[in-house]
């Protein structure tokens, strides 16, 4: 194959892991040998028949798709990430930030939100890990985007078998946190 | 938040677990309140900073990213999957499947290499849960789209804490069956 960029499909049902093997292989052409990819799945209707379905697009140049986004909403859970992306941010983004990871967030008039999502973690949960759980449930809160319930059978589905009970209880003291805010 | 189509940027570094949290919210939007979502990685030289991005595009109406791609590369490990998206794929593309899964693919330009990927899982493996890993090795033989130490590395930095053995025999084991293929 010597086209310049090329397009993969990985299909199949749920639990096969293609989301996952599509994720791996976009960070194993990008992080160790040095070309662009993107990762993307698209969910519609036809996605609760139990299908399963991952795209990785990779290429030597920089992929266009990457010029789409202005968020709406943007979390940033680190400073490097912060200051990398606010000024992709819509005017009107709200942002979400953790405090203890991002200590400078200059004036803008993006609404910022802080929510110390690894305290919880850490405090209210016992483990660190599940702070993109308490992240979640605080997006949820904030944006309305997306309900808790539905917000809680995505988790259900998704982590690893046996981890459910925990996620769930991050995810929840994410969303009771950030729900005063907004 | 009233607008139609809403655009989601989670951040942050290495270890947070953000892809993960980007899956799950495009799986609660689309699997659970009948909306369309569309979840993307963009990975380049950026990405080997440590730096985690993912993006969410969430929207009541179908999503026009949907609309790019046409396969040089399908893996299906579904009749389902083969059937659903066979059309799309470049009339050059390399596609792929499992013939115990796949019992029905139709003559076509397209070149169809059948690996029994789950097979291989079940016999050699053990565990037919490696599927994916087992896919994504013959895919790196098949069309030589990625080199068998960047698709080690990037299992090995993926797959949970203690499975990494398991895994990356599952990636060896597709890779050597598929070797002869090409």
């Amino acid at each position: 194959m010597n086209n310049k960029e090329y397009q993969v499909r990985l299909s199949g049902f749920g639990g096969q892991g293609i989301i996952l093997a599509g994720i791996i292989l976009g960070e194993a052409v990008s992080l160790y040998e040095n070309r662009f990819a993107v990762q993307f799945q698209s969910y519609g209707p036809e996605a609760r028949g139990g299908a399963s379905r991952a795209e990785v697009v990779i290429s030597d140049e920089e992929i266009d798709l990457l010029e789409l986004i202005e968020p709406d909403v943007f979390l940033a859970l680190s400073q490097q990430a912060f200051d990398k992306y606010i000024g992709d941010a819509h005017e009107k983004a709200l942002v979400i930030v953790d405090p203890d990871y991002v200590t400078n967030a200059p004036l803008s008039s993006r609404k910022v939100f802080a929510v110390p999502v690894s305290r919880i973690a850490r405090e209210q949960i016992g483990k660190t890990i599940v702070i993109n759980m308490v992240a979640l449930g605080a997006l949820a809160a904030i944006t309305g985007l997306v309900g808790i319930d539905a917000l809680k059978k995505a988790v259900s589905a998704r982590v690893p078998p046996g981890t459910e009970k925990i996620n769930l209880k991050a995810v929840l003291a994410g969303y009771e946190s950030a729900r005063e805010m907004n």
